[in-house]
């Protein structure tokens, strides 16, 4: 099975069209997410157009699962409190049909966190599996990389990322210098983003953030997740050519990620 | 009952002198914050001219407030630990006479957090109360906003802010277009800022914890909340003429919150 | 006894040296640290060339800390949890022979954290204590500081430095306007930095985080210390050249961190 060209499901303008579906609906999003990078992915909710609420408590998080458009579940820093959140959120979106995303974050380096992800996978079904290639392996046995860092590329993964969609019936989206994204049947690669993605922390989070917010406005999670990986490398590419380093590139990021309109994510995309 | 221009307390050149005083005794402030703002908060008073310290679990709260010149109490990641600090460092501030500021946020929105809100206001005494439109009204009974972003302007809070002012004998600060400020007999509106505030996150959190730092070197209160509101918010109008995007604009607020001086901040300020 | 600059053991070349071999193995740095700093310091970890991991629950704490290079342990922010995890964290590690670095921030000046820095120094042993002039006194039996703030100069501690390093066969490193750092026998002094670095929540935190990073992958631990001030350092001090206040100060650190050489490292090392 190969994913030819002819198979392109969307083009760029189809990918970039759900930005303004987003700007014009400010999606609730609730983040379930790390201590790390909970500032980052606000501003990156905020910028891009969207209403991010962190609520991560055992007590809230099912109830306001089910008042929100999407539910981003990121295991960076679980904790006994946060982790009983996860499974109470997961509860509350899918009683009220709301889309949720699983970042297995160190998924196959570090053990509770995994097992977490694997019985979040056994008991309930994401819209979206957002991970690196490491990550995304270790779902289906894999090892794992090193820390939070894959050691592996998207394109060893795309085996992997195919069965567990099909096994879930979700979509799988793994990072990687091409990302790539599939439903198990569908492929979409995107060849947008700049090496300091890597090297400015909570990238990747705010990503899975993004695609919670897309999916909450989109009905083809696949296209949701889409849109969001085109957004934030598309907004990528552009802050890369105007900063001097990695603290400038986040900044940079930001802004482009409020000024950047449908049409020029549809000019920026790159698709592979 | 209506306020008056007529009936302002406080001329501009007033509202800015406490600037000076706060950058003579940089004073600390105990903030039990959220995860999400944590760090902007601390930088806004760093910045400002204050001594920040997040001490917010339950071993350490209660001493801690007693030696801090402001408590803020600000309710947007609540846990377990952090709630049981809270209530802890309510107790110590409270005998050691020390102001403490509640910021309630997404009161109404969500339930175990309003009841603690609902709780501390019960049984203790804020010197100010900080909170959007939405917030406020849950305060007194309403519904809440979009998670944590208010639904309802300042302009609709006002009787709720100025019954809750005389019911606790606190100040309640409404941010809005207009930030209104009551301290339920005097009012305060001040129609600086910028909408970029609304699209960093934790521009409002760290005005609380403003407000906690003003509240240690100031014995009025409402002159303490209006001196907070006009720094971060005149600071706010300067940084959004140097900016492209929130992300540089929140840089610049930064910037702009260490430069600012008394003089030009008296000249900033717009009183409506 | 006194430090004459006779007895100097490195050269700036020779401190600067560790920056390349750190670049080259991108160590894996596992940080149990505090909400208000977890983002910064991941940042400034990354753009020097680590790999950051900020592992801090008690399930994952103690078999993460065997893999990881460096360890570090900042008791800005513990809880219950998380400080189950420091001691989790510190057993694996020592286990492994990794080495960890403990930063006690505010000890002294708030008793639990106090009790537990005494504790892990009690029952193990750092490679590196770092803190500021007050929190190394309060290790010694002395007040604390303001807070996180220290009251004391780098020199007042010059006595209580080489006393904790020679009773726990650590290296310890004092904070200041010239940096003191000491395995008990030997003295290093750094003069460079900006007052900004205070202006900066996390600044020092990352300090910590960087030793614990230079410790993977130097074996004397003083050199290791010593390479990571210098790196914040002179990066600090070519970022204020290049900024307008604390918050673009940041954002020039972390560019700035990420592209000093080496050659240009030790070229601005200025030695007291």
């Amino acid at each position: 099975m190969t994913d030819t060209p002819s198979s392109r499901p969307f083009e760029p303008q189809h990918i970039a069209q759900p930005l303004a579906t987003l700007r014009q609906h400010a999606p609730l999003v609730q983040c379930l997410t790390n201590i790390v990078v909970a500032n980052f992915t606000a501003n990156v909710l905020l910028a891009s157009g969207c209403a991010p609420a962190m609520v991560d408590n055992a007590q809230e998080a099912e109830g306001f699962a089910a008042i929100s458009a999407g539910v981003l579940i990121n295991l960076g820093t679980p904790y006994q409190e946060t982790a009983q959140a996860m499974r109470a959120a997961v509860r509350g979106a899918e009683r009220a049909g709301v889309p949720w995303v699983l970042d297995p974050v160190a998924a196959g380096a570090v053990p509770w966190r995994t097992s977490i992800a694997l019985e979040l996978l056994a008991k309930h079904h994401p819209r979206i599996v957002r991970g690196n290639g490491s990550e995304i392996l270790a779902l289906m046995g894999g090892q794992g990389g090193k820390g939070v860092e894959s050691t592996a590329g998207a394109d060893q993964a795309v085996d992997a990322a195919r069965q567990l969609a099909r096994q879930h019936g979700c979509v799988v989206a793994v990072s990687g210098e091409v990302d790539y994204l599939t439903d198990g049947a569908r492929a979409v690669r995107i060849a947008n983003g700049h090496p300091h993605l890597t090297r400015v922390t909570g990238a990747g989070c705010s990503l899975g953030a993004l695609m919670a917010a897309f999916a909450g406005v989109t009905q083809d999670a696949l296209l949701a997740a889409s849109s969001a990986t085109a957004l934030l490398t598309v907004a990528a590419d552009d802050a890369a050519r105007a900063c001097q380093g990695p603290g400038s590139f986040a900044v940079a990021l930001i802004d482009r990620l409020y000024t950047l309109t449908p049409e020029a994510l549809a000019q920026g995309i790159r698709l592979a």
